[in-house]
């Protein structure tokens, strides 16, 4: 008897379980309006259904410099954006309520190094050299592997999702061709839109192996790109101009961290470039911060690409980037996290920071950047720098479907009072609701999709414990 | 039959959902850990068990600056921290489950303006004078109400504890007496422990009125302090005469914005605080950025408290504090948000702006504050320029049980690498699970407890409409 009722206990909790779980997924919703655990993967249509404001940042599909509209929608269709505007025809389609809530294209970040989560808070109390010593340059001929790759970038993965970025720029060290390919893997499973910028080198076979990732890693997959990176100085002269053949072979842009501290200043870094014939369009130069007007001339001229990166340049005590200069010369400038130096996925943080940090130096309330422009910068501002705004960037119709959704309600955002400048200054990563990348569904109702969180912490706590043996103490 | 089933169906289900509720509530617990949604109303004896690191503030307590333990417990008795240490006997006491978490002391918020909630990202594009004119000038004399001031109030009541903040300094304007009430009352009901500093003023009527509050409002509250708020300058010199006396009278401190922008430069606000005998100990001055040598030697004698609100002075182009100098001097200073020029409640970020700031202008990573530097600031040092450091601010037996838990297993904060730096450089509010104060959980696994957000959410809504109407446009 005690045993049969315990059987029929366990029986009753596991119906009860089952059945509660099920109705309270449902709660709430009506016959209409899908489940929000619904797939969204990236085929059929998709109607983000009744948002409170769009910014398509298409002046020609809403009003001002964002395009912006009010009590929109925004039909996906397959992986493209196929209507925006008022009362559309959805038939058929999956519906996102996004009734009280903002929908924006996806962030680009332009300069990231995803591995790096697993070196989050080391050295903080250095500028760049004595944290390269500490915490990356021991790793070049370490034995890193695959796996430690995998383990940091499925971390940052998850996290750059979080924070409504839906296409990533991944400057990696490559330490070891493993360690790439380990990289690689992760961001092909992330679903993410990512730009995989491999380090150049001299290194026949490593050439090769560069050029079988695009042919047979990089092309194949729609969502991927790849850049050539490569460091610009006197001393690695020979790599920075093998790395700019190779790119140009390629048809693929190079990717260089140029004037970011001042100890790059002694590096003969600009003359290295023109030396090796890589100062022109397409050229992705990361911080640009301890410029000339002179430098700043040429590389205007060259129609070079600047990534910004205000927190990564306040944790190692860079300096201040000159934006308004930038902006003067009509330079295409975008925002971006680098992780590792940052070290918080923090968008929002990023364009904060991009704004307050030119005002704080200049006491100018009307300084370039206002918050109009750095949503720009993070959205169609970074797919320009990147050569991709024929595909992302805005919400036009034929463009991908790279969007975000915010909660506007919640106890950090609200009441509505100005939407514009509340993205800039009030928003958190926890309040991006959805993130479409592709028209797929990569955060869903607050909560990054597919993802094993315990898992990834855990095999990025081995894979940072793993580095942390190779690293001096 | 048809009915039968129905009902039948009905009541599973119903019998489903209270089962599967109770039981997902449970999951994983064992019956010596209670559930996470039981009562901790600060009666009682609660344990933070297993804490991965607790971060006492108190050197004599642990390790280092920040007297940190490693897998420590936290024993709060009532309203008080009863002890702290390794394997604590804690026999009847409820427990949080801290395994792979950080305590460490609530915020102290040390400068915020409640009910502002109500202006987010009104005139992002003004500095201080502009701002005033535009989003805060025009409210005196206008109607605003007690429910508009309660409703402010409530919302960034809720969003501050998201945040980590246990003591919350709210520098009201005090429209007028109604609106002082309708603050106020969110503020008790808050259960936050606050400073509330009431505008002074040569109104005899007014005065009494803060006299009565005193009384009645906050002496019968063991959370609750007054400040007399006040503007130091040459043609305000009536009204900060009064306000110095009044607060003296009951024994409380004056408290004035300072020398936070340039226009600030030509109000004589050094002069006029000599002259109304204000510069001592106690007084607590906002921003202090514009400021000569002379002028910073005079405050550091005079024992004036500093409150720094980096993301505010970022906003406003009010400039960069000169925390190096300061430090030098020995001068309390401690962080706050300052609601509706910040605007977002986040004192993680407030923290990396305190060193980024620094860093980014002078170029050198070694400058004052470091990470240790700006968690001590958003504590106990905070704490001590309040003059409370005697209950709150380190985890002290005997002081307030006022902490914070972190959870370090988000995909934002993990691995674990060196998490005093992380604490800074990594945090969201949403990786703080719990906020205690005065032994009370007000925020309990990552949820605001006892907040219909929602209603706070309208009402806010409400109000922020009510004061557009009365603000130019």
């Amino acid at each position: 008897m005690q045993q049969r009722r315990s059987v029929l206990s366990v029986f009753t909790l596991t119906l009860a379980v089952v059945l509660g779980a099920a109705l309270l997924t449902n709660l709430g919703r009506t016959a209409a309006e899908p489940a929000s655990d619904a797939e969204f993967t990236g085929s059929g249509r998709v109607v983000i259904r009744d948002a409170a404001m769009v910014l398509t940042m298409d002046s020609k599909l809403g009003e001002g410099p964002l395009g912006a509209l009010a009590d929109a929608d925004v039909v996906m269709e397959g992986n493209k954006i196929k209507e925006v505007g008022k009362d559309l025809d959805a038939r058929g389609a999956r519906v996102v309520d996004a009734r009280g809530k903002i929908v924006l294209p996806g962030f680009v970040d332009m300069h990231n190094h995803l591995w790096q989560s697993l070196i989050r808070g080391c050295a903080a109390d250095k500028e760049l050299v004595g944290w390269l010593g500490k915490c990356v340059i021991p790793l070049y001929g370490a034995p890193v592997t695959d796996a430690d790759a995998y383990a940091g970038t499925k971390l940052s993965a998850a996290d750059v999702v979080s924070t409504g970025i839906t296409t990533v720029t991944d400057w990696s060290h490559a330490f070891n061709i493993d360690f790439a390919k380990g990289g690689l893997r992760a961001l092909a499973e992330s679903k993410l839109r990512f730009v995989y910028s491999y380090n150049g080198t001299t290194n026949a076979a490593l050439q090769d192996e560069i050029r079988r990732v695009k042919r047979e890693v990089i092309d194949p997959n729609p969502l991927a790109h790849l850049q050539v990176g490569t460091h610009p100085s006197t001393g690695n002269f020979p790599s920075l101009e093998a790395s700019e053949k190779l790119a140009r072979e390629l048809g693929v842009s190079l990717n260089v961290h140029l004037l970011e501290s001042k100890a790059d200043l002694t590096e003969g870094q600009m003359d290295a470039l023109r030396r090796a014939n890589a100062l022109h369009s397409g050229l992705v130069a990361n911080h640009v911060i301890q410029t000339t007007d002179a430098d700043l001339d040429e590389l205007a001229r060259a129609g070079v690409s600047v990534a910004h990166n205000p927190l990564s340049n306040m944790r190692l005590a860079s300096g201040v980037i000159r934006l308004p200069e930038m902006k003067k010369r009509g330079m295409k400038v975008g925002l971006g996290l680098d992780g590792g130096t940052n070290d918080t996925s923090d968008m929002f943080n990023v364009m904060r920071a991009a704004v307050g940090l030119q005002r704080a130096t200049t006491t100018d309330p009307a300084v370039y950047p206002a918050t109009a422009d750095v949503l720009r910068m993070a959205t169609l501002g970074g797919a320009e720098a990147l050569g991709l705004d024929r595909e992302i960037g805005s919400l036009t119709p034929g463009k991908k479907a790279d969007l975000q959704v915010i909660d506007a309600q919640s106890v950090n955002f609200a009441p509505k009072v100005d939407w514009v400048n509340q993205l800039v200054f009030n928003t958190q990563p926890a309040n991006v609701s959805w993130v479409f990348v592709d028209g797929r569904a990569l955060k869903r109702d607050g909560r990054v999709a597919g993802i094993d969180t315990a898992k990834v912490v855990a095999d990025a706590q081995l894979a940072a414990d793993h580095l942390k043996k190779l690293l001096p103490q």
